[in-house]
């Protein structure tokens, strides 16, 4: 009986599988004071529980990319221990919040295959959930993600590409949040008084500040995470890996942009959801992530007039500071950029 | 409408101007184990809810100094984004007890204005006052920093400096703890059996043990207090600047030699009152901070006989073992002193 | 009145001596995060509230090597502050699970002196032992540990060295858990359907992965901890010191170890004895931890049919994956080999 995890190659996944995943996690009070000491992250409702009741919560809710990086970290041991490259998600919705004492547990359906045209790889789209003790969703997103085969001579069953809309809908989230008491919502408190009906398609927000990123940082965050890609923590294989050096976990870069928007973004405390992400270059200890965000939408959420939703496009950087708005261009994307992330954020009327 | 914080400008202050800071923040057990990770502090009050219900506390308080850091990071966006320099605190007193599960914010008014004779900068002094959810005053501190004029040919409206008390009186503090019951004090479990007659003025203690500080440690420290000085978390900018390198937060440095100051004041739980505090020198990652202290007064508390007051002074160095007491010389301090903190400690008598 | 800790020297101990060891320490979810944020840990029912209740628990226990590091931390300032090598462990046994909110205490009783052949330092033996808050044992085991004199002159008074034996028996552990519901344990969530009949003697499992160690790392374990071992925090110090750099705290490599094995072990989620330890080289930071185990007996438990002993011999390794299985030679241990742990896992039938 094989009692270690190879993970699972291409070969090994079928369309309509879905794959239960290990470690289920109860998120706790320990795991929210170190995510903040992580990123620094400084919106109102997710710090404070008084300001969280009086806008309508029973208390803060957990950040929502910790929720993210916790499901995440589950589906890795199953779905990307084999992985050559973490390709992309969409549709990710966060449908319920989360506070200290939830358990999340997560499983995957293989949605799409696709060999690649070399035979050694394919690419597998999977959606992946995460659920409460409650058996209750809170988070669901896709994921394609490049995965070695076994054997390059194994035959492939029935392959498909799932189609991905390019942005998720506003009917199809804000169901994570209760209804928000705007009259509650202190500007002074909350660092902004720039609401949502302030921002405006087409505005670019410099985030201006920039945050250095050091090994035991990412490394704790990931083990925090319970997430075991190998290339994050073993220096001593990376070493003479394609990079020499250990990769930071890319849902890392992320929740530092994240934590750096606040400088612009103050009062958009939720995201509800993902309309896409790609890690445009990998980002190594010693550099420094800084961040700036194009609003690309602004909706009004259906049958709501408390909050409205906000359509960010952010890009981090390392080493470039965002004064000029580095993004894309007709090759790719501008020097120095490592990460474009499409999201909804909420932020009250 | 401007969406980025740039910071107050010493132009933007007046006397009497009060300016309630971002962001609330629910301190947890989380917050607790990570000040515990970060610096190793030992005193039984804090670390045990057993020891801390006997000797009369509900439970364990959370530690002074972190409440301090907290209070004390919210201040930054508003007071300090644009400082030069933090050049000292006065009438620093901790005025009750806080729990895990507590809400702190902040606020400050400006008490004091003088403008730089170069007329690039000014001193302003603020009174920051700490609070928790209740609205109870939980912290109380007068500082003063040099903070950058936005344009130096504009004018300064009215300009004073307060009058700063060298001391705090016994009279003015002592209001954050219960009745301690001596006799359920335990020596062999507080680590010392010295109590308040034990120590005597002019006394010195060298507290012995080095501890070395990275980077991934100061800034954890710094993003858990929310504090946002850029000089503590870009590499990249920090390495064009002044030093070339990221500088450590003050207050770690304070925390630092508190945590070392175990070792011979054992017993002196709780910081009753700050006098002063001076940055010396800049700590930068892989110094080495000692430290060693001078009880500089012993006094009773009117109308209590279960703790006293030390007065204490601490010195903190870099890469400097205190063994001969290495402080104040004519012409400043001696070489290696980075820190004089001026200290008003109680311990069970 | 010496107010700093001097330690005590091989002549202040006497056979028969019992010291009760600052600081008492309450264990929260801070603790437990932080654990998992260091080790990356992934036992399910350590991990998680839901998991551990539907197996019989009330709610997750602590790690249990969570609660040997802290018992260990408080015995350091009175047993090995100068310790010149800690030289091994014996008849260890977790005979209570500790919940977070409890508060540990330790103490030590001497129980053998043995004077080296130069007359510098002697070997003592301790029974140390830690109790929660309700002066219930949680934890006893044996150390030995070579430690200075302060005057190489001095006379040693009654001498002995305890018999110890090579493991502890199925009889004397597997009282700190409840009856597990084998039934309820979803290989799924737990990450493996090896189970206690699927291991057998001789069997060899190399853990596969490595992780690189940070200095921020094992110094934030440590101090969470509360150890104050100066060895593992003071370069300036241990700059001219026998290695030139701080050494990492051995129980940072057996934790490493132990989360490492979750691969190949996923079910022998808790620790009830061990049987022997031995910290064969020492670790450094930038090092690389790789582990594999030998399962060298397995035995049923009194009475019980729920769960069975695995009694396992891990070998971590620094800069050298164990797909061969590096060991014990002749001569002592292969190239690259820093521990030996010999320890008695439960794991359900």
């Amino acid at each position: 009986m094989m009692k270690t995890n190879p993970g699972n190659f291409f070969e090994d996944f079928r369309i309509g599988q879905v794959i239960r995943h290990a470690t289920p996690r109860t998120v706790t009070e320990g795991d929210t004071a170190l995510y903040t000491a992580l990123y620094g992250a400084r919106f109102a409702v997710q710090s404070s529980d008084a300001f969280a009741k009086a806008v309508g919560y029973p208390r803060r809710p957990v950040d929502d990319l910790l929720v993210f990086h916790i499901v995440f970290g589950k589906t890795v041991p199953d779905i990307s221990l084999n992985a050559v490259a973490n390709l992309g998600y969409a549709d990710c919705r966060f449908t319920r919040p989360v506070f200290t004492g939830d358990t999340l547990s997560a499983q995957s359906e293989v949605i799409g295959l696709k060999e690649t045209s070399s035979g050694k790889t394919g690419v597998i789209y999977v959606r992946s959930e995460g659920f409460n003790q409650h058996g209750e969703l809170v988070l669901s997103y896709i994921r394609w993600v490049m995965v070695r085969k076994r054997d390059e001579r194994s035959q492939v069953g029935e392959q498909s590409v799932p189609q991905l809309a390019p942005a998720v809908a506003p009917t199809a989230f804000g169901h994570a949040l209760p209804q928000i008491a705007g009259r509650q919502w202190d500007d002074a408190l909350s660092g902004s008084s720039a609401r949502w009906a302030d921002y405006s398609a087409g505005e670019r927000i410099d985030h201006v500040d920039g945050m250095t990123v050091e090994e035991a940082e990412h490394m704790l965050a990931t083990r925090l995470y319970q997430n075991t890609a190998k290339v994050h923590f073993n220096q001593h294989s990376e070493a003479k890996g394609r990079f020499g050096r250990r990769l930071i976990y890319g849902g890392h870069v992320i929740s530092l942009a994240r934590a750096l928007s606040f400088n612009g973004l103050a009062n958009a405390f939720h995201i509800a959801a993902i309309n896409g992400g790609r890690h445009v270059a990998p980002l190594f200890a010693g550099g420094t992530v800084y961040a700036w965000s194009e609003i690309v939408d602004r909706q009004p959420l259906p049958e709501r007039q408390d909050v409205g939703a906000l359509r960010i496009v952010t890009f981090a950087t390392c080493d470039r500071p965002c004064s000029d708005f580095p993004g894309k261009t007709d090759q790719g994307h501008e020097d120095g950029v490592i990460l474009e992330l499409d999201y909804w954020a909420l932020i009250p009327c």
